[in-house]
């Protein structure tokens, strides 16, 4: 599949980017300038030198793609889809965002948003595509660490079950990980809320944490 | 230990009084009606026969307990503490309540609470004991069926490290269960929305789910 990362010259992006990659996916790193868009396609070809990877603009990278993943900060979240509405018709979209900020003496902290979520948000934004939520939960640090299995569950969420069937699928070819259909829309907010908690236990435990839901078919 | 369960009628509340009484501390149930306490008691000995196991109205439960669960719905919260509070002055109280309402089509949907969660809630209600919160995430069936191992880690929050350790520590006598310190008050949000997400996986995965945080040492 062409997979592209819209802000995928984040560290989140280039990570996801690298991992399906070394699955064997096309991918297409797209940035606001696609200078710094062709550095991070550099990136993953160093990474995973067998990497078909290019990199342009958000509006390139988009074009052409099977599935588009949203890998910038909550903060350009309305602006950059404003942009990219009518590139993403008829998409497949996965928002990794999860919305928080820092505050010092407490760490990370989740944003209550307006939508709901970062999902419900880019639903609303983008009525025509088929968006669903996935990977805010992994570490950008253990996904750039390419043949580093990463044990834990990706929670995807959105309403068009067989969107998610797809990035389910995506999910499961990185070692160590499952994907896991976490349910509608509305359920998103739980997942991006995780980041935060997350976050902030690797900073107490001074480690990469990741989550495993125990009880399903498949589970510890 | 002695240990409290106000409003340990419910299901949540007993199957924790069952486990920390298999675990050999003594448990009191309490209600707003002493009968119905007393009843709870009497369940708590039907599921473990060697059980020092009392009950009584919640200000009798309360009186010489080392720890006071609250094992209530979050309806009832602001209630119940009005009328504890004298009683709960200097106690450990650890609070097992998850903000969250059922709706329709949707399944659990985690309330947006006005103190940010139920923990910090009652620490604003409850100024001279040492509040903390724990146990949310973890389902009431499970509990109760006592000599079934449950994997899961259980989150314990709040801002005495002192009183959160203490919590670990019973979480730990429960047999796959892991007590993790996960931070200060504000960090109980998370925890306590995650039981909305279980609760809904639970729902979708006709099963019954936990969380694990993978990557903390002991962890798989």
């Amino acid at each position: 599949m062409k997979l592209a990362f819209v802000g995928g010259t984040g560290p989140e992006g280039l990570g996801l980017a690298m991992r399906m990659a070394f699955a064997g996916h096309e991918v297409v790193i797209g940035s606001r300038s696609k200078e710094r868009g062709e550095e991070g396609a550099t990136k993953v070809r160093e990474a995973v030198p067998a990497a078909s990877a290019a990199g342009g603009d958000n509006a390139e990278a988009v074009r052409d793609a099977d599935v588009v993943f949203l890998t910038f900060p909550y903060s350009g979240q309305q602006a950059t889809l404003e942009v990219l509405a009518s590139a993403l018709d008829g998409k497949l979209v996965c928002n990794v965002v999860a919305p928080l900020e820092f505050k010092q003496g407490v760490g990370a902290v989740a944003l209550n948003v307006p939508g709901g979520s970062a999902l419900q948000e880019a639903a609303a934004q983008l009525p025509n595509a088929r968006v669903v939520s996935a990977f805010q939960n992994m570490s950008a640090e253990e996904l750039q660490e390419i043949h580093h299995p990463i044990l834990c569950d990706v929670l995807v969420c959105g309403r068009d079950a067989e969107a998610k069937q797809v990035i389910i699928e995506l999910a499961n070819q990185i070692q160590g990980v499952r994907g896991l259909d976490a349910g509608g829309a509305s359920q998103s907010r739980y997942v991006e809320m995780l980041t935060s908690m997350l976050i902030n236990l690797n900073r107490k435990y001074k480690t990469q944490t990741s989550i495993r839901i125990v009880g399903i078919d498949g589970g510890q």
